[in-house]
């Protein structure tokens, strides 16, 4: 008889955002005239850069010429994108990374995920409270946690809060953890790490023997010329971090699916004899293996992003987001309600007002004003009491979106 | 100090593929003037259709309207292609799935190795000998064996000899076996399976509580009117089989990237408790949390594949590479070499002649005539002294690598 992975009976619930898309449906269906504004999953909502689409259309013409036809490309992407990205958006910030060392992916969910397939079932993992969930629960998956408990911490891992008395940056973990996820600017908080700060993780990492998850999707919304782009662009990183990448949120890709995990030929880990092994040659052979790379075409497009056009064109994108985030941040203010973030980050973090739960004022936003937010109890025990405001969507929805709110909540 | 998972320590040289790549630009640099054709790695090198083509520039022309703009599209893909791929693949054959059954993603070689995710690690494991490597290297990633011996057979998976004894359709097992991959049209022998032999498989899973892997990625390529295109047109595989299907090699989108998975909601398995767990929940998690989806405009190409226009382009681009085929089929055979497969399947398997091994036939082809094919020891043991020439090519590149071939090695 046929053994199910028993670990998947351990995840709580739905995966947060398909919970959230659950309750926006049946109020949808229950009130078909609503005119929902969803603020919710964090999904672009503007068109594709020009740059990306004309590159696209082409590639799609060569596909109907037996000369320029491509078939299967190299699982880890073409070296043309990979020496563009390289250059771009490592070398030119000073980091010392080599093409060899980007892999291109179609999504930085999936890499987060993926990425544990190379490491062992013994490893101490840290994660902040709140969290992007896809980075614990494929832990939960993996084996590498105990049940949860009834505030859905998970036994087995490390949780390190995230709170407005330490900033919203993770403080060090009193404890010796050996794989660590950080994302900077934070999801969901929109906060953001100093050089300093990371410079304080690498340390540890170092002094530790640990890895560094870090995940950069939201990059590209750092408006502070002093905060870091790269962990890479920190001293030490590449004896110990990992970088996950997206064209999801700078370019639109969200439904077009690009991204990027950059692994160090310098990082290291211990096989159980003790041995030294690189964990690019692991992640280079797990990806040959379970992956085919990233389709031609799209390939083609996240190309476009680094043409002095599409830099312009995403750098409008990532503006336009930004403004999005400064009305939110100014109406829920000017509202009385306590927000964070949002300034480097396409995210506002809200205390929710009243002594709301997080899932409270989830349903009294949908309910009573029709906008759809993340609560922040899904992100972790210690996001309760607090809400995700995206920035993504249109100027002209998210004014409707903080007159509503306003109106409703003004404290 | 960070664990690795030392089960990809097990892993023989590299992945087959990567490796004749190797011993082929080795000699390409050595030879620049060398023309090379490449019957090897099976990758197609005719246009993409039309009709596909003409979607996908509509697809990218949306992504640039405001309104039209797609952005996270479900995990499990869109209805409208789950709709299509439901009737057209499944339901018109009489197989009675349902659209929610089918899962998009972006290659079946991703899907036959993320599959193992959901289950426990303590299935026994069958696979034929020769075999698609993936299903191999993914099981010792996932730490389902001990380590090789020397003819390459890994501890713990039961391997079953497919040869021209048993006309290269896998002998049923005498012991019990809980997970089982089966390829149809086969990838390399080229070996088809009647319903006779697939119900037989399937009377086998269901009196031993096994689940079937079944990879059907090459049905396009059945002529023969008698034989089954999917192992749902079998009683009784709803209960027992997951069936791997891609738009690679009937619509040539090995650049393109885009496969399906078919999980029926009424195949379990149990629970470490004793419990019975439906396995399209588990796989539906999986996905929602490790995917996003495939690329929109992909989804839309791939759609194309099922109008009309695009079924007879299809269609045109099978017979092309069967016509090859049967050039390959027809000159080997008259050179006096013995061969299999090539009538309903792209792959033609051939008897080295001369008894020389697998890899040594490789290099002399390579360096004699420059013709790439793919060492049947590549696939397995059992695979020694085999090779496999793929039928996909131009037709003057088939006609000259059977001249060549034909001339060297006339028997």
């Amino acid at each position: 008889m046929v053994k199910i992975n028993d670990h998947y009976l351990k995840l709580k619930a739905g995966y947060l955002f398909p919970e959230i898309a659950r309750r926006v449906n049946t109020f949808a269906e229950a009130h078909p005239d609503a005119q929902i504004i969803r603020l919710g999953i964090g999904d672009v909502t503007e068109p594709l850069p020009q740059a990306c689409r004309d590159a696209m259309i082409q590639a799609v013409q060569e596909m109907g010429d037996r000369d320029k036809f491509k078939g299967y490309g190299p699982e880890q992407g073409y070296g043309w994108l990979r020496e563009k990205i390289a250059q771009q958006d490592f070398q030119a910030r000073g980091c010392d990374l080599d093409a060899s060392e980007i892999f291109i992916s179609d999504g930085s969910k999936c890499d987060t995920g993926n990425i544990l397939d190379i490491f062992g079932k013994d490893n101490i993992i840290a994660v902040t409270d709140p969290v992007y969930p896809v980075y614990v629960d494929t832990n939960v998956m993996a084996g590498h946690t105990g049940e949860a408990n009834e505030r859905g911490e998970y036994e087995g891992l490390v949780y390190l809060p995230v709170t407005a008395e330490n900033d919203f940056t993770a403080t060090l973990p009193t404890q010796k953890v050996d794989l660590i996820y950080l994302c900077f600017p934070n999801n969901p908080t929109g906060a953001t790490a100093t050089k300093a700060h990371l410079q304080d993780w690498i340390n540890y990492a170092k002094a530790n023997g640990s890895i560094i998850f870090f995940d950069a999707a939201y990059e590209a919304f750092i408006t502070d010329p002093s905060l870091p782009h790269s962990i890479y662009e920190i001293e030490g990183a590449k004896d110990c971090a990992i970088e996950f990448r997206s064209f999801s949120k700078n370019a639109g890709f969200t439904g077009t699916r690009c991204a990027l995990t950059v692994v160090p030929k310098t990082l290291t880990a211990k096989a159980a004899d003790g041995s030294t092994v690189e964990l690019w040659k692991l992640w280079n052979r797990r990806q040959s293996t379970k992956f085919n790379g990233v389709s031609y075409i799209v390939q083609r497009g996240a190309e476009a992003v680094y043409s002095p056009q599409g830099q312009a064109e995403v750098q409008a994108l990532v503006n336009f987001y930004l403004e999005n985030a400064q009305i939110i941040r100014e109406q829920l203010t000017s509202a009385g309600l306590a927000v964070y973030g949002g300034i480097n980050a396409p995210y506002v973090w809200v205390k929710t007002p009243q002594g709301l739960s997080s899932w409270q004022f989830f349903d009294q936003l949908l309910e009573t004003v029709n906008v759809v937010g993340t609560p922040g109890s899904g992100f972790g025990a210690a996001g309760e009491g607090y809400f995700r405001i995206s920035a993504f969507n249109s100027r002209a929805n998210v004014e409707e979106a903080m007159q509503r709110i306003t109106g409703k909540f003004k404290v």
